[in-house]
C-alpha cells in the first residue's frame, strides 16, 4: 500500500481493498464451485466501511445479537441468519423483524417462540443448532463440543417430534481450522442427525473455515460440500468470519513513549481499553 | 434488601446504599485518624448513580483516561487526580482541563507536556509514577513490579535533576492486598526515593487497598500512615477502587433457558458481550 502512516489518525485498523477482495474471490469461488452460500459472521468482522464490497461476493450475514442482526439488516443488506444460546422475550421481536433465519439453541427456547414466529413473521425459517459431539477446537475452553456444552443439542436431547415449523439444522464446532476437520465433522453430524435432513431446506455448516489461509485445502472444502449435498440435496450456508479479512490489513499505532526498565519499552496507543495495568 | 428481584430489568447491578456506606465509614475512618486523603478509583468502581453518597466522604476520584477524569470532574466533583503510562498530544489539553493532579510515567512524557501544564494550567499538581521495584502482586501479569515493566520510574532511571515543577511522587504495586504488603511496599519506596520527598508536597501511595474487607489490618495501614507522615510531613493519597463497593451488591440475572447435555445447564444473560462461545 503506497500510503502516508503517519497522516493516519490511530490507533486505526488499516484494510487493503484489493487483499479484501482477493478473499472475496477466493470464498465466492467456492460458491461458483458447489452452490453454497458464503455469509460473513460480524463476531469474527465487522467493519461496515466495506460492506459495499463484501456485498457484491457474500450472500449475508451471521448475527449472534440484535445489534449485529440490525446492523447486518441496515448496513449489508442480503440474508440475516442469527443464532443466540437464548433469545430474550423483550428483544424478539426486533429480532426477527430483522432476520430471514432463526437458530434456536434448544427445543424449549423453539418451543417458547414458536408463536411469536407464527404470529409475527411466519415465512422466516426457524432452525435448530445440534451438538455433533465431536470436538476439533484443541483448547477446551473454545470448544463448542467440550464436555457439558451448553451450545446445540445433542443427539440425546434431539426431538424429532417437535419439527414441525424446522426448516434447517446448523452445527459449529470449529475455529481457524482446515477443511479435513469439516470432513471429520460432517461424518460425524451426518451419523447423528442425517436421518432427520429429510424434509428439511437448509444446513449450516457454521463458522471457523480458515478458507483463504495459503494451506487451506479448498479442494477438499468443494469436494466435501458437494458430496454432502449429492446425498441431502439442501441448501448449505457457511459463515466464515476471520477468513474474509484474513491478512487484508494491519492495525496502525502511534508510539507514545518510550521508557526504559532493563530493556527499551515502547508505549503505544493501540489499546480498546485505556489501560491493562496500573 | 427487602426487593423484587424479579421486577427488575436484567443484567444489572444491585447496590445496596447502606452496606456501601458502612463501607465509606470505614475509609472515612482511615481519613479521619491519619489525616490521609481517599480518593474512589474510577477503574475499580464507576457507578455514578451513587457519587453524591460517595463524595460525602471521600476526596475525589482517581482516573486513569480522558473519559474518565471528564466523569469525575463532572459528576463526582472533589479533586481529580489522573495517570496514564502516557498522554496523547491531541487529549492532554482537554485532560489537563479535567485535572488537579496530573501523574507522569516518565520524565521523557514529564518534560514533553511540562510547557501545556505552564502555558494553560500552571496550578496543576505534576507528579512523577515511580517503580519501587518491590512485589506484593503474585500473578506475574498483573504484578505493576514485574521485570520490565513499563509502568513508572526505576531509581536507576530516575532524574533528580528534571524534578522542577514536580510536587509529588506516585507509586502503585498493589491489588486486593492487606496493610502488611503496604507496609513492605513502603520501605522499598522510602528506600529508593526517600530522598527525594524533601520540598514534595504530596505521596500518592495507589490503590489496591483491600481496606474494607473484614481481615483488613485497619490499625496497622493507620499507624503506617502516620509512621510515614511523622517523618515526611506531606499530604498523602490512597485511591482505592474495590474496596469501595466490595460487598456491597449483586449482579442481578434472568435464567432464559435451561439446557441439558449430562446435566442441566441454565443459560443467563448477565454477559457484557452478547456471546463467549458459537
Amino acid at each position: 500500500m503506497d500510503i502516508d502512516l503517519s497522516a493516519l489518525p490511530t490507533p486505526c485498523y488499516l484494510i487493503d481493498e484489493a487483499a479484501l477482495e482477493r478473499n472475496l474471490r477466493v470464498l465466492d469461488g467456492v460458491q461458483q464451485r458447489t452452490g453454497c452460500k458464503i455469509l460473513m459472521a460480524l463476531k469474527g468482522f465487522a467493519m461496515f466501511s466495506v460492506f459495499p464490497l463484501i456485498r457484491q461476493y457474500l450472500r449475508g450475514v451471521a448475527a449472534s445479537s440484535l445489534d449485529e442482526a440490525r446492523l447486518g439488516s441496515e448496513e449489508f443488506g442480503g440474508e440475516v441468519h442469527v443464532y443466540a444460546p437464548a433469545y430474550k422475550d423483550s428483544q424478539f421481536p426486533e429480532l426477527l423483524g430483522y432476520s430471514d433465519h432463526v437458530v434456536f439453541n434448544s427445543f424449549p427456547q423453539w418451543l417458547r417462540f414458536k408463536p411469536l414466529v407464527a404470529a409475527l413473521k411466519p415465512d422466516v425459517q426457524c432452525g435448530i443448532r445440534v451438538n455433533p459431539e465431536h470436538s476439533e477446537v484443541k483448547t477446551a475452553i473454545y470448544d463448542p463440543c467440550g464436555r457439558f456444552s451448553r451450545l446445540g443439542v445433542t443427539r440425546r436431547e434431539f426431538r424429532p417430534d417437535l419439527l414441525d415449523g424446522i426448516s434447517g439444522l446448523h452445527f459449529h464446532n470449529l475455529c481457524e481450522l482446515n477443511a479435513d476437520s469439516l470432513v471429520r465433522t460432517l461424518h460425524a453430524f451426518e451419523t447423528g442427525f442425517g436421518e432427520f435432513l429429510e424434509g428439511m431446506r437448509w444446513v449450516n455448516f457454521g463458522g471457523g473455515h480458515h478458507i483463504t489461509r495459503p494451506d487451506y485445502d479448498i479442494d477438499l472444502l468443494c469436494n466435501a460440500i458437494e458430496d454432502f449435498k449429492h446425498r441431502y440435496p439442501l441448501e448449505i450456508y457457511l459463515e466464515p468470519g476471520e477468513a474474509i479479512a484474513l491478512n487484508t490489513g494491519v492495525l496502525v499505532a502511534s508510539v507514545l513513549d518510550v521508557c526504559h526498565n532493563e530493556m527499551d519499552i515502547a508505549i503505544l496507543d493501540d489499546l480498546i481499553t485505556p489501560e491493562p495495568l496500573r
